[in-house]
């Protein structure tokens, strides 16, 4: 298969082609995957969420433009940017403007950019993005933030492919935001509080640490020396101990770049910490059980409707119509071989 | 089962406590929605979706006021609130206030709301969300409204759980939201422009428009009188044949109950559409493939995975992690008995 050892090689051509093929999972992409396989564990797997209009866009190219320009010690990274959208299931097409992303990144050869949406199954989507990260990953891309448009579970899901997952906040967003946050907020490993230029950033920074704070007792127990530890929100302010991870506030205006350095840090030291307690490790296991159990699911699912008969799904279903059998009913038959009524 | 008919013969508390076993997925639930099957089907299944933000809960509370205190020669319709939250993977409990609702609609026996949060799979909210409607329908409750909590893949499955879905915007919410809509603008029947006080309401407005313009050649193509036609969206605007339908932009102010009444009419000429047009049955039909599909999909599931070793699934997915193995080979491997290498 030439075409794993071009993309192995870094040839941008073959990996854009091959991204295709993962995205329209074709026999040539499968195969090609499975080869590369192998290679990728590497990258450090970068996810960003939140809600719309918290200008997670302009903060994920600034992060790109962070790696690519780090301060002098650090070398430069290689970066992927993976902008997924699942609120498109329609479309198929990218609906976030790579023509916007590429004024500021645009003859990078450090920088690839691709947009996906979804094409039909959220699984499929979740299924479609592990690939085209795998692919990143063999590639050589030492960065790969995956940015997710909404903040719902596909959201959620997609998040956990990361290593480290930023949740984006901006003030001043409505009542609705509050109850998002309540959820992501569990997920998140740094919170940002984008556009930190606007009123109402304090009200934001406030409510957040009150999140923080009353989830603790609950969330923020850590395993510390092989014994369960509380430990106070209100430390996450003083240097923390390496075993011990609290979500960081890291206020930023992705508009003029400031604080891009410094949340910069802060996932550098998000993957130190991760490295030193072997959760790096273990959230790649989760990761890879969760595609295995995904890809199991999906291929159960396809191998039986192939060996099911059209014509006793559609007797089956037209019992169900006609409220003759409740859906649970239908499926004890198909699968039993006898309707039990 | 007594509690079946208590529920069929309008016992709320009976309703209460059936509802808390579907969502726990009980054997008692499961063996009370077989058996109130039958008794479903009436319900007019009302989706209101749209981004954080637009004060989409307080539309759903005008709306229940306004199902329950129609205009004279209209009788008052009993009326349930089921508002899904798939943001909340991880807490269980219901996020929206229902304390808030409450000060409104309290006391009222004609409106029953529950709040209801993802516990787990996307699909197993479908699930639940789905029985949960059922028990409202069987119950007699004429009006179903299903509020869903963001705009993101999991809004718009929910969404195609309803014969009527509305799709709420407001002003000014950012660029983020532009491209939430192409994907959501598709599911619409009825689009709102909620907070049309605010400033920017003409530009949401136009935006929509041109949107529904864009999207007219594609996707404004019906079949009337057997045979495909394209309806200029532009006669939106002017009275349409009750064969062809266009989605109406409504502008409402939730805070005050401006356009209510009006959004309460588009809502009520929709329903005619449908039952007109024969859609009225055609997406019910859909709605219950959809449900069986979910529903065997995921007994399939659980029948292979009890049927499996835990030795050998570990003993494959020690082979994945260390790489031996991709994805693909290893499910292969799972579901074939062998490892292809």
């Amino acid at each position: 298969m030439a075409s794993v050892r071009e993309v192995l090689s870094g040839d941008r051509l073959s990996l854009a082609r091959l991204l295709s093929q993962i995205e329209n999972d074709t026999i040539e992409g499968r195969a090609a995957l499975s080869e590369l396989f192998p290679h990728t564990g590497n990258a450090h797997l970068i996810g960003v969420t939140g809600a719309p209009g918290t200008g997670k866009s302009s903060l994920v190219n600034q992060l790109a433009h962070h790696f690519r320009h780090p301060p002098e010690s650090i070398p430069p990274r290689r970066v992927a940017i993976v902008a997924v959208d699942p609120s498109s299931p329609f479309s198929g097409g990218a609906v976030l403007g790579d023509r916007v992303r590429m004024r500021d990144l645009a003859g990078d050869p450090g920088i690839f950019i691709r947009s996906m949406a979804s094409r039909g199954s959220l699984g499929g989507l979740a299924r479609t993005t592990s690939g085209v990260v795998q692919a990143f990953d063999a590639a050589g891309f030492e960065i790969i933030l995956i940015e997710t448009v909404g903040a719902g579970q596909a959201e959620v899901d997609i998040a956990r492919l990361a290593h480290t997952t930023l949740v984006v906040e901006a003030p001043g967003l409505g009542d609705d935001i509050q109850a998002i946050k309540a959820g992501i907020l569990e997920i998140a490993d740094i919170l940002v509080i984008n556009k930190a230029d606007r009123t109402g950033v304090e009200n934001t920074e406030r409510a957040l640490r009150t999140m923080l704070d009353l989830a603790h007792p609950i969330q923020r127990v850590y395993r510390h020396h092989g014994s369960l530890e509380v430990v106070p929100s209100s430390i996450a302010e003083s240097p923390q101990e390496e075993s011990v991870w609290i979500p960081p506030i890291q206020k930023t205006i992705a508009l003029d770049g400031t604080g891009v350095q410094e949340l910069g840090d802060q996932i550098a030291r998000h993957k130190a910490h991760l490295e030193k307690t072997g959760e790096w490790e273990s959230r790649g296991r989760t990761r890879l059980q969760a595609e295995l159990d995904n890809l199991l699911q999906n291929t159960l699912v396809n191998r039986w409707r192939d060996s099911l008969s059209p014509e006793r799904y559609q007797e089956i279903f037209e019992q169900l119509i006609e409220r003759n059998l409740s859906p649970r009913q239908a499926v004890d038959a198909l699968l039993n071989g006898g309707p039990r009524r």
